[in-house]
């Protein structure tokens, strides 16, 4: 597992999430211009589909009334991508790095709590 | 749905994504050293544990035997992190922008198609 295979296979996740965004952000648009396309774009978009955004965007333009939304879509998951993308490496450094340190230090009161067990737990065994 | 939750609820996406990657990781450097405890990490990650990374660092780390491997796979987690993370925005900016034009060249076919069938409609009803 290379570097430049884990970062193409998690791009394929963030492109598929974005996708997913977008069609939530779409059904949201229409629910207050047209409800009846964002009942008809909700459940078009359920069961699953979305797992691959590029097959679902395919499928969705082979139905009359999907051609334009499927357009819609794209435009929004591109506007999507260039707001956000650019902060994603930062903020997922520092997350991780936050929790880190959070699991560190919860594992090392559980090693300070085992071993104070342990210790008083012989300091009894003396007295007894 | 404002563009600063967009980008932290993908980041937590990539965040969770990544772990699974550490895991996985570190499972096919265990096979090699040590492979009963690949065989132990492999069975313990199984089951959707990992779609929540942190649930399932802190319930590893509860496991005596999973404590160093969790030291582990945060380890893994950051390194994959530093060496990927970076090239992420510009992977799926230029991922995105290449498949919307394949389908939409594909749309446009569609529509030229079915208008060229309707013309040869229309001209076989003129001639007829």
């Amino acid at each position: 597992m290379q570097p430049k295979d884990i970062a193409k296979d998690t791009a394929k996740i963030v492109q598929n999430y974005l996708t997913y965004k977008a069609v939530m952000l779409v059904i949201e648009q229409l629910a207050e211009t047209n409800p009846g396309e964002a009942i008809w774009l909700r459940q078009y978009s359920s069961g699953g589909k979305l797992r691959d955004a590029e097959a679902y965007l395919e499928d969705i333009m082979s139905d009359p009334r999907g051609k334009e939304l499927a357009m819609r879509i794209m435009t929004v998951r591109r506007d999507i991508a260039e707001q956000t993308l650019e902060f994603l490496p930062e903020i997922v450094t520092s997350d991780i790095e936050k929790d880190n340190l959070v699991h560190r230090r919860s594992l090392l009161e559980r090693l300070t709590r085992s071993q104070s067990d342990e210790s008083s737990q012989s300091s009894s065994d003396i007295s007894s």
